[in-house]
């Protein structure tokens, strides 16, 4: 029997585990902090039940306007009443359940969890320093290394680490700020700026490109730009924060062109590193940087029987692509050769208007030679989304202009985070154009704007 | 040029007529009402404009929880404020905006509408009794007749047409009754349960079947009844009406096994009805009956060179199924031969939670010898499902037991009504389960429930 152990608990490393299981091996998995890693206890899923609350009081106050006159002052108190500790124990709560889930899925497969911290002794031993102060060694046939990656403070931001927010923290502050300046533009950044400006903070984001998003499609990076400033956040694009110095009750933000921000709170959402220092790696001989490791693309091979999946590996920083990694990593390493897809990864952000994206951007497919031709269909003339006051964005569908087969999608408006996925289908099953317009769109649906795209 | 008239200009005739003047033809299109015919203004997009108020008013009252104490007080005057007449002027202005657009298309396509309505003389002349009281003889190459259907009436509802609701008029109710008898809960009681209870309606919904949704998979509809059941909505399964007699302030209803029910408001969800008498069939040698006429189910011929699309042909009451037999009928007139496939349309219910459908139902797999495998994956366990507290359903795949190939699937739950194209794609891929589980999905999307279900 295989012996494997696991480094990192988070979603590349559970689901590593959980496949290593399946195919037979004994399975040990390393976790220093708590399951689900990041994502789970202070990135995707947080997040997701702060926007949704944040939505829903953003629904609450659109309501007087099916109501009779008086109803705006109630509207008022309803939103004033809006209680940060509930909304934030909604989220624990939420956490709390999820983790249990991995916990129990990871005992149902007998694998077995140590807290602590692992580091390779050599490539078929790895250390642990346990939580309860003692070591423990763990000679191995393998390793899969998914350790993760921590927020980024660049200068001048690296000497306030303590007195602003990151990813982590900013789930468990004591109370709404009246103020919050986030750093960083990119999906973060929007999420987080979306989510406080709809809680009734007073939202700028700093970011350091001349646009929002830079990673995603422009248009669609617009679309959000327009919704987001239309509600109240203020953007500073195309500029970076010199200095910042924290002063009583907040922070005095100095940016690239002079202008001065104060604001009581600040949220690093710059990026993310990677530190795997505590890992020992020079006991591998394997090299490291702030960007992780390299692996094969394919297999996830680090080296010989160890393999990293993840943020460690640099290849797409997302709890999707870090748990098909672990998933093809494990099989790879139990001897049954499988291939990851860096490129059939999707991209959901959970902004309102949402945005989301799979397959080759414009750019991606241009630099490798394909000539692209764009279908796209605006919500506006969608007849759910005109019944749902919804008509914010697009769906868009790129496709090879020679041979009709379908690249990517670029989708940015209601439930695009979802439908993504019938466009991610279609790119599996090496779909056309002309293929995918055959399909039939219920009526109404947002989904229809696909087949209008398609259409077009 | 090839001259085609369209009779009727509802989800079956506008299509038609836009796909034949593609084609090239002169197209007449005949309308003896509206443009959009029963699902623009009196079907689908009101009723999803009032589900949508409905649910935003449902979502306000949920917000107590993430409130300080005294919100409580708030949220319920935010609640009594509701105000039928500003839901409806807000479903009015949706529906007017897509009407136009429809003008808009035929316009720029020109395709000529007349106002009227339209007859057989004989199979190439349509005659058109105008608004303005002339008549006008349409001499044709070709004829799609896409004239719809009524609303039910059966006994002993029959004499009581002008004071109980059906679907067109129960969108121009006055005010919002204290209570209401649905009768039928089919797609549309069951849509109207849900909307009129979020508003605050005292619901009744008497069902001759021994559940809700007979013609939807039986734990899709159990997961409906029991939502709409825990908030209020009580049921009469298996029960007809009897007798139903009106008196001051409302109507008395008596059910089969003897109950007695008392109701402000009754409406009529029973089922549709066909009525071509004023079309003159006899003048083409064309029988119908209440269930309308028999097509060519794949060319949707009815006659020569007539077809006949949408609910008139029977093959399936929904706006999407008329659209594409529009689309197809006419290009099979036009001299482009095309297919229509009445298994690839999806079934959507805007219902919460929402329910769909495509492909196979597992009956219908299994009376043709497929052995069918059931792939099925609850949202209880789903990130999404349990951040934003929508954990209520199930997504369920069906695959061919003996050759993996997916034949049809059943979601009952958040977002299934767009999610159901994913796996609509999939059918039209001929993919199998195993391919359509090397798909990635996005974390944390309620589609990842697809994922883990194929994974079964």
């Amino acid at each position: 029997m295989k012996q494997i152990v696991v480094i990192g608990g988070g979603p590349g490393g559970y689901p590593a585990a959980l496949k290593a299981a399946a195919l037979g091996a004994k399975v040990t998995l390393v976790e220093k902090n708590k399951l689900g890693g990041v994502c789970l206890n202070c990135g995707c899923i947080p997040s997701k039940s702060l926007l949704d609350a944040a939505h829903r009081f953003h629904t609450a106050r659109t309501l007087p306007a099916l109501c009779t006159d008086g109803a705006q002052a109630a509207a008022e108190a309803l939103y004033a009443a809006r209680a940060w500790d509930k909304i934030k124990s909604r989220q624990q709560a939420a956490t709390r359940k999820l983790t249990q889930g991995i916990a129990f899925l990871l005992k149902k497969a007998g694998v077995e969890v140590l807290q602590g911290t692992g580091y390779f002794v050599d490539e078929h031993t790895v250390g642990v320093k346990l939580a309860d102060g003692t070591e423990k060694t763990l000679p191995c046939d393998g390793v899969i290394l998914a350790a993760g990656s921590e927020a980024f403070f660049p200068a001048p931001f690296d000497r306030l680490k303590d007195k602003i927010y990151d990813n982590s923290t900013v789930f468990e502050m004591p109370a709404l700020p009246e103020s919050m300046a986030i750093i960083g533009g990119g999906v973060i950044g929007c999420e987080m700026a979306d989510l406080l400006n709809a809680l009734g903070v007073n939202v700028s984001v700093v970011e350091m490109q001349p646009r929002i998003l830079p990673l995603e499609d422009e248009n669609a990076a617009r679309v959000l730009a327009q919704a987001l400033s239309k509600r109240g956040v203020t953007f500073y694009t195309g500029l970076s924060a010199t200095d910042c110095t924290a002063r009583e009750g907040g922070f005095t933000l100095t940016l690239s062109d002079g202008k001065v921000l104060q604001t009581q709170a600040v949220l690093a959402a710059i990026g993310r590193t990677v530190d795997l220092s505590a890992l020992h790696m020079e006991n591998i001989g394997v090299e490291w940087n702030r960007k992780g490791v390299k692996v094969d693309p394919q297999t996830l091979q680090l080296k010989n029987d160890i393999y990293a999946v993840g943020d460690v590996n640099g290849l797409f920083q997302l709890a999707h692509a870090a748990s098909r990694q672990g998933e093809v990593a494990a099989s790879n390493l139990c001897g049954v050769p499988a291939v990851y897809h860096n490129e059939s990864v999707p991209r959901a952000i959970y902004t309102s208007p949402e945005i989301a994206a799979v397959g080759l951007s414009r750019a991606q497919a241009e630099a490798q030679g394909i000539p692209v031709k764009s279908h796209k269909a605006f919500l506006l003339a969608n007849g759910r989304a005109v019944a749902q006051d919804q008509t914010e964005g697009y769906y868009e569908l790129l496709s090879d202009a020679q041979t009709g087969r379908l690249v990517g999608a670029v989708l940015a408006g209601a439930v695009a985070t979802e439908l993504v996925h019938a466009v991610a289908v279609a790119l599996a099953a090496q779909m056309t154009v002309a293929q995918f317009k055959e399909v039939i769109f219920a009526h109404p649906t947002f989904a229809e704007s696909l087949g209008e795209a398609a259409a077009k």
